[in-house]
């Protein structure tokens, strides 16, 4: 296919929101760099790497984004041809980037999480597609030293935290989706320990390619003797060419790709469907050696990539968000509306227009939160770098295990929700010009698409958080945690009479929170279970738009204190801006929570129609 | 490019939906039909036409939906080349339906507009790309009856109305989308009182084609003597082939296609930049032969393309919504929530879990609505079909059209925003499969997008209905029509004492309507205008909502009557379908008229941001 577009980087990074968060709006962040981990790193060093990952971003990640769209990916002969300019990236991208949180490096200290979130947000911002390939490189290397022998720890972890291979994830099968208890991969085990491996998999990201020697599938499957359900799950490892015990690179492992599925956006990511040993033996390491712990196993990666689908999601959303604000800026339309009636009044460049500047407002907070929640998760695993291996601190670490493990679903969750909106937002606020290719903004809408999808949808999140997170009421720990970093800020808020109105609305908020979840909590006691799915999802969208306000207050109070310093990192500008997210998300948004706890909170019976008035309707269409 | 997609047809008609809106929720739509305006259309002729509008949107427009995405144009040496189904597609459309609404027609009687947009709801969500290339030729021959002189109705009338020619609209260039006061192309009048046409048009749909003789552009533009703005504007009649006073087709009038868009979806709608007399003369005929009055006449074209936009988006929605209803009816995943932990339970269709249930119900009623909106628009415009030759109906015709004034950007705005969302939650709905293409629904989402923006953007649709048809307040004519409505049904509804919990809920929500139209009168008199651009989009949802609820609640009042009755024409599942669809509404949707209250009468002052900040935001984003 011939390629008409121009290669031209659309990715905008904001790399002063990230110096504030690190710096102003999270100061605790030095104390995690004060620690002997984190020796070799600097200020000027975090800096100047960002900027680095920015630059790389732009010249090297952006160009190819929307080529790649064009190109998609063929299956030609069994094998899975990637857009062209794929390997040469991906030479630049292991040399440049490949090892960065390997912790066994000796010339440079790993990177805190904080940091290198917001490095990969540049990077899966500026090329989501691309980014799926090296994706569970690092996650599946934490796993093999988590639960993997000694021998494929030995194997493995090495070339996968250098990014020499590539790791895949491999669970979802036809009639395994969301429900992954009806996976039927099977694995026989042989007389040396490893297993003979059976089965297909299907809509696996980046299942097949070229890039590197080898590829590692990490596949859920079963053991012969394991039984049905999700107690009867473990997890094979599976590389494309077999790797012996002495580490030298063996035969072909009959993994084999199929089909590709053609899909609304991510086309650069082969959506592959796969078969294991369909045409010869294909070989399996056990996890660790242990069968039917496979789920426990996978929740290690699977709450990496998790975190990740929120960073892809805030990355772009970012991006679309700084396209449409850079296009308002420039195009000539219209006269201001209170001069709507003067014929010699100067047209004005559309960001004048007050719906356009609703809109702007509404991308600029969201996006702006949804990178402070993500930087606050990451600060919480950043503090767990540096204080697991330390007795004293077991508190800390329960504590912030507990706010990370609470936040996960909902950085997924509402982050790719709220993506699709801002690229909503984004689109509209260019008018004609939004819908256009060329502008290149209708990609990252077809691309963020499917965050609300993979790694569990969106409602499979809600069921985590409420179920799990949240005990199915207030009572929790974790929620206990979440209460603790939420009154410390509106204690602290007291200070800040400028902000009372936030305030206010956001303590109002923060209760129909608490009181939706002790409806849920009522509906126990009750035994009105089935109230609980229906109204999970709205629960979950609270808890972020909660959330959301709480750390723009946050930083609405970082700002107010930079603003009155004489030795500002930042323009005024730039400050007076973050008291703005914070004001119009708190004052325009929030206010949604009185009418979730309203919904919430009656008694109405309408929520699920019976199956025969569905089989009626169904028949009725096509008939 | 080779085509990989099966010919398959993926839309969905619901014309139990229909029948119900003809003869049960609007009874006085029987009072049209018995007018001898439409002597020769009987209620079994209606049914069977709808019968056979499906019958062709399933076995042709649906057929040729996908691949027509996969093809879409190209421009290959000045000529526009469309998918390759097209012509044969439109023969056979032109053929069968071409001139249905031909009022000259001898043999039948036109059909009332309530029925013709039905019709168009088929068509339109079953290949809407393919549509738009005859979708002016009505409109446009209804503006000649108008305008046009007594030469030009016979030179383009009937040619129009039998869709033998078709009709471009052409008033965006690249410096005009939203602000068509800044319009450039100009027309010299000639002697022989023709004039000269110069300049371009940028983003014009379906604009060059051969699927016809010919093609009539209604162009945008100024005379010689015309000031700037918009009072300076003029409607030109450019045939693409020059057509002499005897109705001989001259020679190529230099209307040229220099180049295509490439853009998110209706991909088989040529988006073209057009040249006119650039490469020699291009001749064009005055419309009416008056000068200045371009803007006004085009009105005509304008609201008919506002209305037909909300029926492409609730064709397209609805289509979206039955396909995600009928898979989540066949595809098998998880057990019951109640049976959660029960290692024998069955799994179940999806359509049993609550959360699927609540996308579905959201959809259901959510088109529902949309579809009575539409119903309600065009009974109006039913009426002033039968009543506008007639004196002794002066009132009724000022109701009617005032009616329709109304909802017009209630129906373009709205019910294109609603779309969207419906897209969401029916992808969302089929989870991994609603991302790929053979489901068939990702593409109804990219084809919708464009509607939030052409024939006037949203936000200028928000403009029109506060500014102008509500006067900045509650106290317009209009408003007066649209309160006796609504009103009657509430009182009406008194009758239905199992309804009072949704006679309530839409009380009150229509209450918060009036009050937010309170207050946007008091920040006329407190001269705060720029108040009212900063909330007119949320306004216009919030009048959508309460009129989806009033329409759903009035359809509610018909099930009940409909279900005691011995002899129903539906089954009593679809009636209870109804009720529900009402009651989900309203009492999970409608509540969020409480928020937009709230919102609008804070005295919040983040609405905008001074344009130094925006500023220095994006100087700080490229630096």
């Amino acid at each position: 296919m011939e390629l008409s577009m121009e290669k031209r980087n659309f990715y905008k990074a904001d790399l002063r929101d990230f110096e504030f968060l690190l710096w102003e709006q999270f100061p605790k962040f030095a104390e995690i760099l004060a620690h002997p981990r984190y020796s070799k790193c600097s200020d000027a060093d975090i800096s100047t790497i960002l900027q680095r990952g920015q630059t790389f971003a732009y010249q090297h990640l952006g160009p190819s984004y929307q080529s790649s769209d064009e190109q998609g990916c063929q299956l030609i002969d069994g094998s899975v041809q990637l857009p062209r300019e794929y390997p040469e990236l991906w030479q630049r991208f292991q040399q440049d980037w490949g090892d960065l949180a390997n912790d066994d490096r000796d010339d440079a200290s790993p990177l805190p999480p904080m940091v290198m979130q917001m490095l990969l947000e540049m990077f899966m911002g500026a090329h989501p597609s691309f980014m799926t390939y090296g994706g569970f490189c690092l996650p599946s290397a934490t796993l093999l030293e988590r639960y993997g022998s000694a021998l494929q720890q030995q194997l493995f972890k090495h070339k996968l935290a250098t990014s020499q291979w590539t790791s895949c994830l491999a669970l979802t099968e036809p009639q395994a989706g969301s429900d992954v208890s009806l996976v039927k991969t099977r694995g026989s085990r042989q007389e040396d320990g490893t297993y003979l491996l059976q089965g297909e998999k299907y809509l696996i990201s980046a299942g097949m390619h070229d890039l590197t020697d080898n590829t590692v599938y990490f596949v859920l499957g079963r053991g012969e003797q394991s039984g049905d359900g999700t107690f009867g799950l473990s997890c094979f490892i599976v590389p494309k060419y077999w790797v012996e015990e002495d580490g030298t690179q063996g035969e072909f492992n009959h993994v084999e790709c199929v089909a590709l599925a053609d899909k609304m956006g991510f086309k650069g990511c082969a959506n592959t469907h796969l078969t294991f040993g369909k045409n010869g033996p294909c070989r399996a390491y056990l996890m660790g050696e242990r069968e039917n712990v496979g789920l426990l196993q996978f929740l290690t990666l699977m709450n990496q990539a998790r975190i990740s689908t929120g960073v892809y999601a805030l990355g772009m959303a970012s991006s679309a968000y700084l396209n449409a604000l850079h296009y308002s800026s420039t195009r000539l339309q219209g006269k201001r509306f209170q001069e709507s009636f003067n014929p010699r009044a100067d047209r004005v460049n559309i960001i004048e227009h007050a719906d356009v500047q609703r809109m702007l407002l509404e991308m600029k907070s969201k996006v702006e939160g949804c990178r402070a929640l993500i930087a606050r998760l990451t600060l919480s695993e950043s503090y767990l770098s540096i204080y697991q291996q330390d007795v004293d601190k077991e508190q800390e670490c329960t504590h912030h295990q507990g706010l990370m493990n609470l936040l996960t679903p909902v950085v997924k969750a509402y982050i790719s929700d709220q993506a699709w909106r801002i690229c909503e937002l984004a689109i509209q606020t260019c008018g004609g010009q939004g819908y256009l290719k060329h502008t290149g903004i209708e990609q990252y809408a077809r691309d963020i698409k499917v965050l609300s999808i993979w790694e569990g949808t969106n409602f499979i999140q809600s069921q985590d958080l409420i179920r799990d997170k949240l005990g199915m009421g207030n009572q929790s720990k974790l929620y206990r945690i979440y209460q603790q970093q939420v009154d410390a800020t509106l204690a602290r808020a007291s200070d800040f009479p400028a902000l009372k109105p936030l305030v206010e609305q956001l303590t109002l908020s923060y209760q129909h929170l608490d009181q939706c979840l002790q409806q849920v909590g009522q509906w126990v006691k009750s035994k009105q279970l089935e109230r609980i799915p229906t109204f999970s999802t709205r629960i979950l969208h609270l808890m972020g738009d909660v959330t959301i306000g709480w750390l723009l207050l946050d930083g609405a109070m970082a700002a107010t204190s930079a603003l009155t310093q004489a030795d500002k990192k930042h323009s005024d500008a730039f400050y007076r801006g973050k008291l703005h997210s914070a004001q119009y998300f708190i004052l325009n948004e929030l206010p949604r929570s009185a009418f979730t706890l309203a919904v919430v909170s009656n008694d109405d019976a309408s929520h699920t129609m019976a199956s025969e008035q569905w089989q009626d309707l169904i028949a009725g269409v096509n008939g």
